[in-house]
């Protein structure tokens, strides 16, 4: 999609609209690393890593507060219309789902500070496998964003359903487990945790896959079935 | 706080401003009413009321994004600035959060839908002293909202803290339950899920009060120390 900057009369406008674009991919590249070193911290048993991931959420927190002030401080001094208007709020949201992410990616990391035996790592290869999925969606729902492009985006929104597959699946899996051996209950709970955790994230990539629906066709698509989105939005 | 709306010279703004603020509280109210439903269904085994609360899903949705379309309109329209702007972006947070609230009392209405023996009837007790407890947290912050009170919005932020210790309580006295009956864990595991969506009931209200703090203190307090906001922001 042709963002069409130039048609502002000020051109700072453009610079600011530009900027907090910049900013939230910037937020969203950050968030991307944090669950990237969360998912390696855990299949790689490195608890350092991890400890970076709880780290960096400062620093997620921190751009999420400036990018709403900035976006407010936009709507009150340009009193930006129609798909300005649209981006301005898109973004707000987006960057709630952003730290949300980040949030989710720390609870990951917090599984690489446990220890788990042989058995039970391979319940870790499928959470990886899993997570890698989640990952991908991030990804690809940032690139969408940068380029506000709606296919990319619907095409994320209809891949959470595969992630919500194999978190039923795995969650099964680990179920099963915990009744044949019960004393791992408590570390696989923390598996079960994780994978619930990459399910939300999953959710949350969707999210913003609808705000981008939203900003560039002008309509809001949530609590809308995808066969709706297809068929009369896109 | 007095909201002194009167100061508008357009009297429409106000009868508009006015107008979503009494829908945010209605959707509230719907809300509440689900997650009251949702309690007293698992608590009586009702499944019908179960139903209704899954049926109330739909109302819910359809006023978020109705509420959210009418926010829109007015920072187009009305080119709201300083505390009229932060009402409208707080309007904006606050239907998502209450939204997804929704959603969790959804979930926790769903066990209503099993059949638990007696002694797994003593967990949905516990899961009810807390339900009843994440209730009231909605219903304070939904009052605070309607009376935009920053003090008991404070105190709603403070009360997740004892539902948070609450939550952890209940998930290890379940852990345990199901190490002693392995064969409880699946139905165990939604008595779980339900907890869990309890206490992000919990995060919602809190997130909630943040809002009001900010619509009527002009700062965003999100990521701040509880000691933070009392010393320096209330």
């Amino acid at each position: 999609m042709e963002l069409n900057l130039n048609k502002h009369i000020s051109g700072q406008f453009n610079v600011e609209l530009e900027q907090i674009r910049n900013d939230v991919l910037k937020m969203g590249g950050l968030v991307e690393q944090q669950l990237t070193n969360a998912l390696n911290a855990v299949t790689e048993a490195d608890q350092e890593l991890a400890r970076h991931v709880l780290e960096t959420d400062f620093q997620v927190n921190k751009m999420e507060v400036q990018i709403d002030e900035a976006c407010t401080r936009i709507i009150a001094k340009r009193q930006p219309a129609a798909s300005d208007l649209r981006l301005v709020l898109a973004i707000i949201k987006t960057i709630t789902d952003l730290e949300r992410i980040g949030d989710e990616a720390e609870r990951i990391a917090k599984v690489a500070l446990e220890s788990f035996n042989k058995e039970q790592q391979e319940f870790l290869v499928s959470m990886d496998n899993m997570g890698r999925k989640a990952l991908v969606m991030l990804h690809d729902v940032l690139d969408a964003f940068a380029r506000m492009d709606v296919e990319s985006a619907f095409k994320v929104h209809t891949a959470d359903k595969v992630l919500d597959k194999e978190y039923e699946a795995i969650t099964r899996q680990l179920m099963t487990y915990m009744m044949e051996d019960p004393r791992s209950i408590p570390k696989v709970m923390d598996v079960i945790w994780s994978v619930r955790s990459l399910e939300r994230i999953g959710d949350r990539c969707q999210n913003i896959s609808e705000y981008i629906i939203y900003f560039v066709k002008g309509k809001d698509v949530r609590h809308t079935s995808q066969s709706d989105i297809k068929d009369n939005v896109l």
